[in-house]
């Protein structure tokens, strides 16, 4: 990863891709920022110097794509369908944040630190997409807990940060919070209702059988990274007046009996987890500790009373929607391939 | 009910518990109040009349149950265990808030609408409890479902308000709020912690097997209402940043396939609930939409795709934790019993 192009660069996630890139040392010479021609125009700093931001609509990305040897897509999916086929061409690794290539079998997806494996055969150029923010967490911290057994089923009830809509969005909650502080009518423009002082079903597309689209992404998602196709998933996605880290009850079903102890012990010892469960102190994890770190915090872990024979585990979990869930796992992810990618 | 006395008057369920007496035609002379020595001495208006607060810690008290052929006790478990006996020699019929008698076997423990037959038994005077506020509106929702088949297993996650840790949680949140919008420290006195634009795991007691007091209530009061002690129960009671209504995501396994449809017609059916499930407008049940309401919301009633063989049934429901939580099923009850206390 030396030149970079990212796509969707003023956006919550691409905002975190560039802070994440500065921190690895990326200079503003090797760093190209595409937006929405809405968000072109404007200019940001990087590392002390200053990027224009230019139009992805425009003719201009296509040199930025040759001039480039990783591309982060961070904007739409159909900007993501329209534009990784015209950077793959240019001999970029495309890492996409959005849904567009997840299914894809040509297209790894990958939470680094569960199946990093399946990049050992990318030879790029070609494109690996960046899962979604909740399996992302849920994975994280679920994956290593299969050395206890065979895992059967996984549920996931979701607490989700008001970043995953965006960062108008994330901007519309801390106004809402000013309107009521201050008694006036609460803006709703970009979430559609209030946010602050109530949760809401995930505002996502519900299909035919009543499940949401990210309840049905934590399904299918979950099953092709954890490589398990008959993996039992149910999950509610709920949003909460939460600012960036989503959190989420985690209640697994194995084939065997299960220790809570063991289980602690794995996941001290995984890397990007933390255990935060002083059950005396009651200090579990908290989507505001989560928010800026690059660990998920674990806590909460205990063996399941509502699973037969001792074989269920439960635990809470709290993760950056934007770094793990999003901006590093994709810079991770550029750097597991490091020299593999099919740049010149 | 003629004569009430309310003991906890000043709290948020006792707020609860006066209005709703109020809309009942409860008039002011025929109810006394009583709080903790902190509150007594406030006058509260009360269907156009005041009544002075008495201390709960008094003699007075015993006079007041000697009037009273009702008594609510909404204070904490250990003034339940104090005042409850004194209230029943007194020939009371006693409707409990706390947790104090819901393990006694010679206290019924009653959701009104799901269990209302163990009443029939009840010939006062004597104690009834009330259920946990999860258990209440997890259950409301939960019995009528089991005209599908046997419920094997019920998964409960916890969106819960603010108002289940009492009023000056409330408060407190409110000020947090407040705080936040001036960019001032925010009070943490009551909480103990940042409540808004955060979510935290239930503030109850972890026991040894790392299952907190709220948790392990939803299962043994859920086995004890349903009268099935073998009944699975998982949950994860969790707290988010909303005032008085409580949301609950609802994983259940059925003994055979069940269908949405059938289960939707039966909640659309049930008294006491609110089918709210607009999958075209993402319009579904939220605590702001339940808040005040006597209704237990209910919708995403979607067959749970992370059970085998169909058996699986998922919903999510929003219910005022304050009112059917707490002071509705309280006053239910009271009015289930009817002539049949032991009042004189």
């Amino acid at each position: 990863m030396k030149d970079v192009t990212i796509v969707g660069a003023t956006g919550a996630v691409g905002a975190e891709l560039r802070a994440i890139l500065a921190d690895r040392g990326i200079e503003a010479s090797g760093l190209r920022l595409f937006a929405s021609s809405r968000s072109a125009g404007r200019s940001l700093e990087h590392r002390g110097e200053s990027i224009a931001v230019e139009s992805a609509d425009g003719e201009r990305i296509r040199a930025a794509f040759e001039a480039s040897d990783t591309v982060f897509l961070a904007a739409t999916a159909e900007t993501s369908r329209r534009l990784a086929p015209i950077a793959v061409a240019s001999s970029c690794v495309v890492i996409d944040n959005s849904s567009a290539f997840r299914d894809d079998p040509d297209c790894p997806l990958v939470v680094c630190g569960v199946n990093d494996a399946v990049l050992d055969g990318f030879t790029g150029p070609g494109v690996i997409a960046n899962p979604n923010c909740s399996t992302i967490i849920a994975l994280a911290a679920i994956a290593p807990l299969r050395r206890l057994g065979r895992l059967l089923r996984m549920t996931v009830c979701t607490y989700q940060a008001i970043s995953g809509a965006g960062a108008a969005a994330m901007s519309e909650l801390e106004s809402q919070a000013r309107a009521w502080a201050a008694d006036e009518p609460l803006p709703t423009t970009t979430l559609g209702r209030q946010g602050v002082f109530n949760v809401f079903s995930h505002d996502s597309e519900v299909d035919a059988d009543g499940v949401n689209r990210e309840e049905r992404k934590l399904e299918t998602e979950s099953r092709r990274i954890l490589a398990d196709p008959d993996l039992f998933v149910s999950s509610t996605c709920v949003r909460v007046p939460v600012l960036r880290a989503h959190s989420e009850a985690i209640h697994l079903e194995f084939d065997r009996a299960v220790d809570a102890e063991a289980a602690r012990a794995i996941l001290a010892n995984a890397p990007g987890l933390e255990v935060v469960d002083d059950r005396e102190g009651r200090r579990f994890p908290e989507p505001i500790h989560a928010a800026e770190r690059d660990e998920v915090l674990v806590g909460r872990i205990r063996r399941d009373p509502g699973v037969p024979d001792g074989r269920g585990l439960a635990f809470f979990a709290a993760g950056d929607q934007l770094r793990k869930g999003a901006a590093l796992n994709a810079v991770q992810i550029a750097e597991a391939i490091g020299g593999r990618g099919g740049h010149r």
